[in-house]
């Protein structure tokens, strides 16, 4: 197989990273894609770093044995606590979603300005957006606040209803008087609830989701090693570790994705 | 060791089951208790009923090795689900919480009367409350209702706030003018949302949660075997397959245990 006709693996915790998924499919449409979501260990962003780096290798070099060209870890927790980690054991070039969105949010935030990034516990502890808004050398003040409801939230499909309002509020609220320029929406659970949250913070602050941005970034990495695949339509393949069939119904309900038949690995 | 000192094995999928654990502990005062909460993998409810097995009988096997006495499965998805291939692998007695919890119902229902349960998704799917309901032979008529954002409200310590109030009333509102006797708490979590939960059923209507039950009924299968305690003071030792702290911290927070230094078995 000629290596540009590799896949590329994309993993999450769960269900969240098909927003990366989907905009990698909409930004790269001749690539062949696998994603593996880890629904018997979801959710990652309650537990600790030294688990979700277990996690992240085993998975890293389950994906490996795929033949794949390109890792990307579609999950803030994992991005945030086991990337180093990851890269160790990978010979492929491995991205995460921090660093992308990042650069979305200090093209919102004006220097001087206010970032606030939400996202899972573990992410929000690990101050993985801080310390990467910080290395660029901008000059913004950075908010943090863990949201740790919103993925539950978005697994119930209550999306669009009062109570997720009512929970955005209850962690957002306090925020809105504060002048912030940009929110980071640092879990891909998170985008699914855009709306809402941009009705609590207001109109002057933007959201910003590094689902786009991580595409994007794939897309340039692919280019400039010559590895990309101009094919007409790429093969999309999804393997989960439990509950394919739900797995399979949230990603259309959701997202629109319609997944096909989806495999199993258990660890 | 004398088999009336060995320990009694207690499990669940993360903090939920101490709920259990604090009644064997009040009921039982001299007997040694060992928990073993699953809080790298937790949440079950949600997981499939191949993964909770798989889960049940690693932990089972882990505990045998301590030589416990009886087994207390302190999670309502794993008694739903794995109850059986527990005891398939174990030659100590096993307890669940289903029994223990619809004989409490049945004392709060009369004839005719209606019993509502609420769970995990995984709970409510098994049906287990229900058919142990049906096999009692008692006249009840029985609904179910699944809750999968209770537990992560627990876990937030919202327990008292007004979107825990907003998250139960979206669940059960429906159900207040249906004439509803006794309300099942078929979540160890759940006795946390006890009040909340009552003022939205409204006073007519029962609330009850089996861990007072449960360990009413682990008492009584240990006098059977002539195999209690009388020590004066049991120990208590407590065991997680991830983020110790952590556990240690809200079992303090949400039920006041002091847990003293937690150790840890991944699996």
């Amino acid at each position: 197989m000629k290596r540009s006709e590799r896949p590329i693996g994309v993993f999450d915790s769960g269900l969240g990273g098909l927003t990366v998924f989907k905009e990698l499919r909409a930004q790269l449409p001749g690539e062949n894609l696998i994603y593996f979501g880890d629904t018997a260990r979801v959710p990652y962003g309650t537990k600790s770093a030294e688990a979700v780096i277990a996690f992240s290798r085993e998975i890293t070099a389950f994906l490996l044995k795929k033949k794949i060209k390109l890792l990307v870890v579609a999950c803030n927790t994992a991005s945030s606590l086991a990337l180093d980690a990851v890269r160790k054991v990978s010979p492929v070039p491995v991205l995460g979603v921090i660093l992308p969105g990042v650069e979305a949010a200090l093209a919102a935030a004006p220097a001087g300005g206010k970032v606030l990034v939400t996202g899972t516990t573990a992410t929000v502890n690990s101050r993985a957006y801080s310390k990467a808004l910080a290395a660029t050398g901008a000059r913004v003040r950075v908010l943090e606040k863990a949201c740790p409801l919103f993925v539950p939230l978005v697994e119930e499909g209550w999306c669009s209803k009062p109570v997720a309002s009512a929970v955005a509020r209850e962690y957002l609220l306090p925020f809105r008087g504060k002048k912030i320029d940009a929110v980071i929406l640092g879990c891909t659970h998170y985008p699914l609830l855009k709306k809402i949250i941009s009705k609590v913070m207001g109109p002057r602050t933007r959201i910003v989701d590094s689902a786009h941005a991580a595409a994007a970034r794939a897309r340039l990495e692919l280019a400039e090693r010559g590895e990309l695949n101009s094919g007409r339509k790429g093969k999309s393949q999804f393997i989960v570790s439990d509950a394919p069939e739900k797995f399979s119904i949230l990603a259309f309900k959701l997202l629109g994705i319609r997944t096909g038949k989806v495999a199993v690995k258990r660890f």
